[in-house]
């Protein structure tokens, strides 16, 4: 998440090196003394499979995929294409409408040469199958890496507190399978299974091993921790984070390259076995989702059909999300739900299905790996066997509320802490960061059982029922067998020190997780919040259950708690719990409660979960309606439009649209009456991203809309390959040339590059239908006209800005969208060399960007308000 | 689903009648002699809340809902808003993107006085919870609903075999409750329980018995069906079919009166159980989901946020229908996703998690209910206890290319069946048909036990797997118990016996199904469907389980069939086939595979599910596209605009849009040089649904748009209340009265009726884009420009039509959607009296109704092809 600042100096330093890999030389001096030259280009093709912005990329679907395609394939069939139009540059917005046209200009292409030969045919095959086998693939390769992640966590995580003589790869448990003398109840203690002190001292027992257990607990947490931090700094600093807000901001149509390349891929596998076994208060769920997106992104370059179109390539990515989420749960169906409701922005049926697919695929790999030895999908399984009463809804809500309240004050204070560390000198020490924190973590953790423990089993042991088998300290009641074979419920003096050591850990997991969420290593949020959920509902659960026993005439209990019987399950108030507080920070609610109910297999406890998740979201929204994803996106300053949320003002286009009534007017071209000069001279001084193109000065009627990017690698082109062309050529957008003088050099044909469909909207047009579009069919900017007249242009970046200006109003905490922007990396000037710094900043300022030539009709002027 | 033609005689009458309900007199007296006439205006309200059109309907929510609705506000805060204006007519697409700013009008204005009083505040509470509390209700009345359906239904259908003497309220099952002389095994042959034979000729065996029931059987068939299809064909029309492709139609933004009001929820629930109970082969599946669409309808009535608003409404269905599927399987995951996947066109977050929400209370209310008697959600409950193996995926994938054929063969029989009833004489007769089915039904039916019984009590017998305890046929295997208590399988003659009648009773099933589906009473096709793939999933199931059982030594059955163990589960078999079967129909994929996970409860059976339901898909795919409820709604003519299907051609939006060159010019009004009687000649002339408002005839620039209803209601409206409005008064859209004569008349101002942000796209946009805009957006229709010069329009309907004539070249065999366009019923002309039919076509005809002014510029001229 907060890998942003790296990130920011990262870009600030490769802007100038025509963008290369994310990390650069100062980075690899500083983090770990190691210099490697391994950040080739390679690793940036592999989001956008554009290496170096306009010059030698040659797209292979034809036909200028700039213009409206299928027009100017329709009517330019004869020229031929100019490379490098349609591609986009990084940190730019990807025009899905032109996407989704170019392939299917692509899919006929393919389909009309089917019937020619045998081998177009199996072209044509390969090409409609691709899609179900890259999310095959990526299922594969997700549930193979969850499968090793969750072996070599375990292992390491393990290592901390001992090894296993017998067998140095095996874990605890796996090391204690092979002895004869592990009963049921001591199966913990095998003597191949040695602990430090054992090795070390020779002695199990005494404050002497005590320590030395503490100590080496301690030594192996830094080491994790330290090796964690130094290789995401040095080889992949956006391994770093859960990715989850970045994945949301990339599906979106953001393009972030290398951010789903090999190389973070590589990182990010091995820092969060890391960082899990490192003891820190996080969970690997979020960044086994980033994990299987980087998978699908470098499948997706085995298949053109997905490798050259940034708008199929994200289907392919929602998809790997949905197989993340599979693996990270075991839970297919909440995966493919999760993907829908939180990640994905463009998810047409085809990608629900193939998500399903991915996340089966995943789900049965990890199965056959059984990395938890249960022969069970998922991490957490239970089985409860008592039903629920109507009364237990009540503490249910009362999970609800807490975990709502647990996701405001965590989505509150972690912004805070993470605002802290971007704007202080304290951000600039991300290992040290790292350090400290682990070693907080490892040095409070040790005394206490339960947050010395691995997370994920805590979250299991806590959830688990006590059952006459159970060992737990959680489940030593006084066991008062009768007839039924059912236990009474009394605690034991065990139960209440439990309860106290359960009361300390969730205090310290609740101020852990949010000094950690945001570090330099790779960090979930799903397995903390659900252990401070499931330790709360537990607590309560407990609570509950010794209320009922003491109090069994009460009439709440009286008609269903009969004496002698377990009329209270503590594990189901664990997981409500769990359940609530995860939606409290992420304000998911289908997708959640479908992943907890895969957990049990029972549709018995929706009620009970969905009153949880319910309350826990109404609370939550009731602080502020962001989830923690999205509080990161802002944070970042990612250009997210995003879709839940509702447009509620009254402003129309023309109030958001530029150029204001203060700002120099818009930036046009005529379409057959500008020489070169005029058209290089406009680019050079402004720096907008594109240009509509009118009819005349006069007239101002709209023709169309044209991209700064092409219309320099056009000129370019024209100038390489073509003869004649001369400063005052003139450039011309119609069908024919314009009559000239006889005199005047060869003109220019710029029409393969003109978007002749651009979308419009008119100034009357309120902001919510425009918004409404831009989610919709997402759009990159849109012209605004008035009764025909072009008036004024509104991007993405105007919405955004729009956005965040109406919720400063509201909630004025959050910093405004604009302070972020500086850290987008420069376009290109037109002679395709990148810009100085300074010119940066794109179409989205108000004030300083919008410089052009004055053109200014009666017409326009009708538009202010006073003239009505 | 065939209540078309009842539907369009209906309309057909009701058009002369300012659209009353749609059943008329002619049909009360042909149908069963009854004259009643309850069809009062009450029943039209239902759907869209506005009886009579362009008359005494106010609108409450303000600011004049046709125009660009906050910038009406804006501007003409002072004019109050004309009555009528925003609302639709009958058989009319509503305007998403209108109806959604109205929405967020209102819920401003709500929102701007909360602070006012402590009454506006509870009026803002109530409205912000007002979408929960109706979806509450749906989901209790669609539960109850549900619940009643199946006892009645359980009790008719064995009223067709016998009688509870000591209490006649109570089905077989629960007369034998009360016994205490049935034994486990015997368990159906009670005292209480007498049969028509036993009762009418006092001997239960013998041949004389046997005729006896056979009669009674055959008698109570025939009843049951008439009374359904006299009480369909009296009542209420609508009440027939499975009502799913109209209720997607309807969510897709369609307006059919009265088709969800409280008589078409009464007569569907009544007629629903009388022909489940006759015996027909259909189902109660689809039908609930029109019961709970009804249930929806009708609540949303209580809160104004709803009934005032279609597109709001319509997320109240969405919700409605998923709680329908939710009742219908005891599937609430499963009936979300089929709300998701199969029925609704818009469904935002918000709606994913209501429509969870109903589909949790109606599946509680039906589980408190407890018609099944088992405490269990679901229809179907099963438990499989033996995994499956690797090589049974070869006879699961031979299940789904059944299911794939069945789906396409039935899909063409079906719908060529009824294209023939609906072309010929012989649809005329629907009384007669259904008589003439429920007789040949209950004939064929009766010897065969498995034809005999309640279809989904067959479907649950097939699912069951054979246990020690089990009593049907199915399971008469050798039983040879060894040591580890599992059932040796090798069959008996009555096994055999039992695959015969299971053939027959397939063949029978198959060639029922397709003339019962489509006859005028309720009739689901989920349950025939999946009986159909149970039963050849069984008879699979069988062939292997003998296969493997008398050659265990092949090498594929060597490793995992042990002797004497189960290694085959045929009920596992029966279920994987049912899917692909209703697979094969329907297409839907993944919402099915989740519905039959939700009946089994275990994710171990998912990948059989899946490789049949894929494999059933591909192939049904291959002989056709469209899924059954898409051929309906084809073939009925609906507008409807599949999300699902890809345009994949290279038109471009000019050679789609109205006019065409052979037609006369686009009909537009002026924005300030037209008199009154100019315009209501216009409108008089033609018969457009909407006219473009444009700057002058000389520069033919676009202003707006304005609605034919809007202008007639507005010109109404002011004759009424403003004087000095004369046929040569002028009328205006402008903000300012253009300057006249000093004799002139008072002028009409009429841009509060002006859409000032219609949606434009250019002439070059291609097709795919433009489809693409109407899906996601929900328009009505967009206007075309070249260069800021409209050219003219493309409508939902031309885009319909588009699509059927390149449909038609590939696959010629359905008919072209504009032979039913003419049963769409008339607008209204400029005096607010129904037009006569002739000059019912509107818009969407290419060659009759393009009349109006000429008016051609150069620059239009332009864009022929040839002066390129």
């Amino acid at each position: 998440m907060e890998c942003e600042q790296l990130f920011s100096r990262a870009l600030g330093r490769s802007s100038y090196n025509s963008i290369t890999s994310a990390s650069s030389d100062e980075e690899l001096l500083d983090g770990a003394g190691v210099i490697m030259d391994f950040h080739s280009t390679e690793d940036d093709n592999l989001l956008d499979g554009d290496a170096s912005p306009g010059s030698n990329y040659t797209m292979s679907n034809g036909g200028g995929g700039g213009g409206a395609c299928s027009s100017t394939h329709l009517l330019d069939l004869l020229e031929e294409p100019i490379p490098g139009v349609g591609t986009y540059d990084d940190f730019h917005t990807i025009d899905w409408v032109r996407e989704k046209c170019k392939d299917r200009e692509r899919h006929r292409k393919i389909n009309s040469k089917k019937k020619e030969s045998a081998w177009e045919f199996t072209k044509s095959l390969y090409d409609a199958w691709s899609g179900w086998l890259v999310v095959t693939l990526t299922g594969l390769a997700s549930g193979a890496l969850a499968g090793g992640i969750d072996i070599a966590a375990d292992w390491m995580t393990d290592l901390k507190e001992g090894i296993c003589l017998s067998a140095l790869w095996f874990n605890h448990e796996q090391c204690c399978w092979g002895s004869n003398e592990t009963t049921f109840a001591q199966r913990d203690d095998c003597p191949q299974w040695k602990s430090w002190a054992e090795l070390i001292l020779g002695q199990a027992e005494g404050p002497g091993s005590y320590i030395m257990n503490y100590f080496m607990f301690t030594f192996w947490a830094l080491s994790f921790a330290f090796l964690a931090v130094a290789l995401v700094k040095v080889f992949a600093p956006y391994a770093c984070g859960s990715g989850i807000p970045e994945i949301k901001t990339i599906l979106s149509g953001f393009i972030i390259r290398g951010y789903l390349g090999k190389w973070t891929l590589m990182i990010k596998t091995i820092t969060l076995v890391l960082a899990v076994s490192s003891g820190l208060s996080l969970g690997k769920e979020g960044p086994l989702v980033h994990v299987a997106c980087c998978c699908g992104n470098i499948f997706s370059y085995l298949f053109p059909k997905y490798s050259k179109n940034e708008a199929k390539k994200r289907e392919v990515l929602s998809a790997a999300s949905a197989a993340g989420v599979s693996v990270a749960f075991g839970a297919p169906i909440g995966g493919v739900l999760f993907s829908l409701e939180e990640v994905s922005y463009y998810f047409p049926l085809k990608t629900l299905w193939r998500s399903f697919f991915a996340a089966l695929v995943a789900a049965f790999v990890l199965r056959s790996i059984n990395p938890f030895g249960n022969s069970r999908l998922v991490l957490f399984y239970v089985e409860y066997h008592t039903p629920w009463y109507l009364f237990e809804l009540f503490p249910f809500i009362l999970l609800g509320v807490f975990g709502g309240l647990w996701g405001a004050f965590f989505i509150r204070t972690n912004i805070a802490w993470c605002r802290r560390r971007k704007s202080t000198r304290f951000g600039k020490y991300p290992v040290l960061e790292v350090m400290a924190v682990a070693g907080i973590t490892a040095l409070v953790a040790f005394p206490n059982p339960y947050t010395r423990q691995n997370t994920s089993e805590l979250i299991k042991e806590l959830f688990t029922d006590c059952g006459p088998l159970a060992t737990s300290q959680l489940c030593q009641y006084r066991s008062l067998m009768n007839g039924t074979g059912t236990t009474a419920t009394s605690a034991t003096p065990g139960v209440y020190s439990a309860m106290w050591q359960l009361s300390l850990a969730l205090v310290f997991k609740i101020i852990m997780t949010i000094f950690t969420f945001g570090l330099k290593v790779p960090s979930g949020l799903f397995i903390p919040s659900m252990a401070i959920g499931a330790i709360a509902g537990r607590i309560v659960g407990i609570a509950v259950e010794q209320l009922a026993y003491f109090h069994r005439d009460w009439f709440v209990f009286r008609e269903w708690c009969e004496v002698g019987a377990d009329c209270i399950t503590p594990g189901l108030y664990a997981m409500v719990g769990a359940a609530a507080c995860l939606g409290g920070v992420t304000r998911m609610t289908v997708s959640l409660v479908v992943i907890v109910f895969e957990l049990t297999g029972g549709l018995e406890y929706i009620v009970p979960l969905m009153a949880a998740v319910m309350t826990s979201k109404w609370v939550g929204d009731a602080f502020g309606r962001e989830g923690i994803y999205e509080a990161h996106i802002r944070l970042n300053g990612y250009p997210f439009l995003d879709a839940k949320e509702e447009f509620t003002h009254t402003t129309l286009a023309r109030e958001v649209m530029r150029p204001r009534r203060s700002d120099a007017p818009l930036a046009v071209l005529t379409q057959d009456d500008m020489t070169l000069a005029e058209v290089q001279a406009l680019i050079a001084q402004t720096s907008f991203n594109g240009f509509p193109v009118i009819v005349s000065k006069e007239s101002q009627r709209l023709v169309g809309f044209a991209l700064r990017r092409d219309i320099t690698i056009a000129i370019e082109n024209a100038r390489r390959k073509q003869e004649g062309i001369l400063l005052n050529s003139r450039v011309y957008f119609t069908q024919h040339a314009p009559v000239l003088p006889a005199d005047s050099p060869r003109p220019l044909k710029l029409r393969s590059i003109l978007d002749m469909s651009p979308f419009t909207v008119t100034d009357h047009t309120p902001m919510e239908i425009v918004v409404d579009i831009f989610r919709k069919l997402g759009l990159r900017q849109c012209l605004v006209t008035h009764n025909g007249i072009v008036l004024g242009i509104i991007t993405k970046k105007n919405i955004l800005e729009h956005l965040e200006k109406l919720k400063q109003h509201a909630e004025p905490l959050t910093p405004p969208w604009h302070y972020h922007k500086k850290r987008y990396p420069p376009s290109y000037g037109p002679d395709g060399k990148p810009r100085p710094r300074v010119h940066n900043v794109q179409l989205e300022s108000s004030s300083s960007s919008n410089q052009n030539e004055a053109e200014s009709e009666e017409e326009v002027r009708l538009l202010d308000p006073s003239s009505h």
